[in-house]
């Protein structure tokens, strides 16, 4: 089969792998329909982490190939939309609704990749979730932002306990932020304020549900929000980018006793505790519980009731995987779907 | 009147000062029948903080003398508890449940001080709670230890969740610690697990209610705590604390998708954020919202159902404050109770 490789910074290529076979009786393999590139493969591209011949690709939708003997839940021809993290669905950690941290987790990236015809997926029953049926082609780039963007968006936004009289601010116009914007909209969040300055992801933004747009960026943009909600701050904040001054803006832009969902990947950052304490900010971050989510988005998704797909803005097939990482460096895309 | 003032780090002393008068029509002045030395006195007493002639004290009990005209719920003669942070009441911070940070707050140590014969507290209604009748001498201890040490442990016990079913981790054995354990134990928690090298720590934190005790410290704390939760971690930590190594402890001694409540006010705390964003835990701190808390503590002291007065092992007439400082400061004891 084909599948792409990143072999080092930078260096992308599409290339033969053996096909993945079943190995534990709680696997399944798919063949993949479509799968994306995503904001987080950018720091091994751009050498901020390891990349030495990484299997990339952690988003994906498929069809089921074949099961392990175990597998109970999805079966041959199921249509599938799957975490990008395995989780066994059965551990305490799962079952008190955080898979991403699953006792058996495993990032899909990496060691697995999905940026490929074909994926073995281990603890399928925990990982995968099957639509109600064969979806219509239109329904692919929605689903397969179920699979990590938008239930990461998903999970910040409950974390930031979005919800009706709520102010949520969001930190970051990626992909991410852009879904975290609209599952505020969804859980129902009344005023909800993008940080942008991109006039094509503040459309997306106000399509998704953004009711106010700033272009402020560090204390400026806190000052900005503070203006906005009585001097008081968002009653939540989504942190969707993962820098020092992100988290910062994020941190000062929340009321005392307000929560803030982080799901921008940290890379050198440090949090004063005396500035954290004093916040009396509830914080949390994590590789999202995207399992958890993926019944009710899928049926969100299903019923069109919302299009998350429309966050993919550059479509290439799997062979071009290279053009796809180069646009979303150069951000002339903010997310790539490759076609399979 | 008399009244306790920090002259300068180590300096104690206890001398005149003009009496209290009802400035603002919601305050009230109160004569003080017992306060207490709190551990964070010693950051200024040890130069961590300044203390240049600060009024000193923010725990209190005492009889309502005189109220300004707006004051509603509380009346010359009443019998009252106190936060150590003055709040309105009103305004959408304190309303959503987090006093501490009123839009209106001010601490009571430094410009107030309640180590005094009387004391002015502005926005009565907001802070002080009236008992339901005038107290059994014995009970003043404890409804002392609900003005902050008790309401702190309190809400560090709420914030990481404890309740039945859930192992909750204690960092701290001092007198916040001990109180923590004691919430969590009224709060329903299954298995509490105090970090205590000190006999007696030991002993009083059983009697609170803690199940297991360890004496390891940092990264060998942390495994001892796995090892007693199935490898995963507690549900829930309170760090009472403050220091770097308390926190990672407090914070790698909690399982994914738990909660850590930090209320050891932190100095020189810096929280690696990749750590903290995979690590899953949700975490809050701050000025605990004890006045939140007051009417339900009160009530449980009230009924003899706690006796967090226990936290006091030596006690003294508010002219001996110095000897009070130096006994916590040495260590020879865990807090201190100042008659008035």
């Amino acid at each position: 089969m084909r599948a792409v490789i990143m072999d080092a910074p930078g260096t992308v290529t599409v290339t033969d792998r053996e096909d993945p076979q079943i190995v534990e009786p709680t696997d399944a393999v798919i063949r993949i329909t479509a799968a994306c590139i995503c904001g987080s493969d950018l720091w091994p591209y751009r050498g901020a982490e390891e990349a030495d011949h990484l299997l990339m690709g952690h988003e994906y939708v498929g069809v089921v190939e074949e099961v392990g003997a175990a597998v109970k839940t999805v079966k041959p021809g199921d249509f599938v939309v799957g975490s990008f993290v395995i989780s066994c669905g059965e551990c305490e950690i799962c079952t008190a609704g955080f898979p991403g941290r699953c006792v058996h987790a495993e990032f899909v990236h990496g060691g697995i990749g999905t940026q490929a015809e074909k994926a073995r997926i281990p603890y399928a029953d925990g990982t995968l979730v099957a639509t109600p049926g064969q979806p219509d082609a239109d329904l692919i780039p929605s689903l397969l932002a179920a699979s990590d963007v938008l239930g990461t968006g998903w999970y910040a936004a409950v974390t930031a306990e979005a919800g009706p009289g709520k102010t949520i601010a969001v930190v970051g116009d990626g992909a991410v932020g852009l879904m975290g914007v609209l599952a505020a909209q969804q859980l129902g969040a009344e005023r909800i304020i993008l940080s942008s300055r991109h006039a094509d992801r503040q459309a997306l933004g106000r399509e998704f549900g953004a009711t106010d747009i700033i272009e402020e960026r560090g204390d400026a943009a806190v000052a900005r929000i503070k203006e906005l909600t009585n001097g008081l701050g968002a009653h939540g904040t989504i942190e969707a980018v993962g820098t020092q001054e992100s988290m910062m803006q994020a941190l000062r832009s929340t009321r005392p006793g307000g929560n803030l969902g982080f799901v921008g990947v940290q890379h050198d950052v440090a949090i004063p505790g005396d500035e954290l304490f004093f916040s009396q900010v509830r914080v949390q971050g994590g590789p999202a519980p995207v399992r958890r989510f993926l019944p009710d988005l899928i049926q969100r998704i299903w019923d069109r009731k919302i299009n998350p797909g429309r966050v993919f803005d550059l479509t290439l097939p799997l062979e071009q995987a290279a053009e796809g990482y180069r646009a979303m460096d150069q951000r002339t895309a903010t997310k790539v779907l490759l076609t399979v």
